[in-house]
Formats: C-alpha cells, sequence, structure tokens
C-alpha cells in the first residue's frame, strides 16, 4: 500500500491519479502549482525508477506541463525534484509570473502559502481536471 | 548557430557536448553542479522541444544524475528547469548535502558562488568527463 509522505498530504489536495502518478494541487493560491508523485515506495530519485517508469513519469510530467502553461500562460514554469525537506519523491510543477511575490527567485522556502478559498479551490482544481481528463 | 546565453557563459565552464546538450559545470566548488543545454535555438521550455529532442534530454539528465550520484553520492539530487531569470531552457543537476550553504533550502539565489582553484577545477572536470564519456 502507497502511503504519501504526511507533510505532502497537509500541504495539497488530491486531485486525481494519472498511469503512475498521484496528482496533488500545491494550496497555495499564490501559483499554479502541480506536484506528480508516483505511487511507488522507496523512490527517492528519477534513477531508483524502472526505465519504463521513468518514460511514464517524464510524459506526465510534460502533460501537466502543456495543461499549465495552456491554463495559466506565465513568463516561465518550473519544474523540478529538489526532496531536500521530503525525501519520497516528487516533482513540483510551478507557473512563475513577473508579478509573483518570489520572482525571480525560487518559490521553495520562500514564505508562507496563502491557502485558497473554498470557492477559488473548486474552481482551479475543476479547470485543471478538465484538462488533464481525470 | 548556437549562442549560449552570456549569464550561463561567465558563470559555467564548458566541459563537453553530449547527443542533443552542452555540458557545462557550474563554477561553484560548493556543489557538484552540472548544466545541460540543449544547442537549439528559441528553446524556453520542454514543451519547445520536439518529442525526439525531450526523450533525448531526459535521456542525458539520467546519465547526468546517475554519474553525479555515483561520483559524489549527497543526500538528494536537486533537479531543476527554473529560467526565471536565464531564459534559455537550461537543466540544472546539484548534489546536495546536509552540510552544504543552502541545505535545505534551493541553491538558486542563496549566496554567491565559491569558484574553484586551478587544481580542483581539473580535477572535478576530468573525473566527471571519465565518467560521462566525453
Amino acid at each position: 500500500m502507497f502511503c504519501l509522505d504526511s507533510r505532502l498530504k497537509n500541504d495539497t489536495i488530491n486531485i486525481g491519479k494519472l498511469q503512475l502518478s498521484r496528482v496533488l494541487l500545491m494550496n497555495d493560491s499564490r501559483y499554479p502549482w502541480i506536484i506528480l508523485v508516483p505511487e511507488l515506495d522507496n523512490v527517492y530519485e528519477w534513477t531508483d525508477l524502472y526505465n519504463e517508469q521513468q518514460i511514464t513519469l517524464h510524459d506526465e510530467s510534460l502533460l501537466i506541463q502543456k495543461v499549465l502553461k495552456d491554463l495559466y500562460g506565465g513568463q516561465s514554469l518550473n519544474v523540478g525534484k529538489l526532496g531536500n525537506i521530503v525525501s519520497q519523491f516528487h516533482l513540483h510543477h510551478i507557473v512563475r509570473f513577473e508579478n509573483d511575490p518570489a520572482w525571480p527567485g525560487p518559490v521553495w522556502g520562500h514564505s508562507s502559502p496563502v491557502n485558497y478559498s473554498p470557492q477559488e479551490l473548486e474552481s482551479r482544481i475543476s479547470e485543471i481536471r478538465q484538462a488533464i481528463r481525470i
């Protein structure tokens, strides 16, 4: 049984599942921010995945990148695997804008999240789900 | 003719070429840090690459990740495409240690680099080139 890290669980909303990865929306209304977590135990690095899993994850990441770009535009898309604090493998996808709070620095560790209101959250989840078709 | 962004050029040492990407070593002796830059014009996002180029870049990134992990170990490997400051597509690979200056935060924007000495640089480039076989 796959078990999501408790910090990822606390910081995000589970919005669905792709073939390999759970799709999480970071609960920070300042940035459209999706995290993919392959539902596999004991994976900490890309290199811990089998070749076919790496390809699937790469395809899933590209899908998320395309959807975020199409939906929100933005100045650049930050895609990152860090794992310094939460070691369970997870891949960030964050739309960045020139007027966002952390610009042009990285968002990680910059400032506390601003949670979505229930209405904002419903709307964001709905548009992302529709675009990803999950 | 492909032209490397001047900031990337200033901050790194060119250590070779893979099938698609130029391999750059960040001139910061505090972190083993390799940047891949596909030698293509007008590429800003993964989604700007053609499908086959995406696959090649993904394979080249996995090679770099494996080499860095094998050579330097570390607590985690940070792999990131940001592009907030330098928009030319470039993919970071950074070995992170629990006692490195930025731990557990991201390295980007944390502090000024500490350049390699000529001897350190020669040794690092040599071991990486040998491992990548370029």
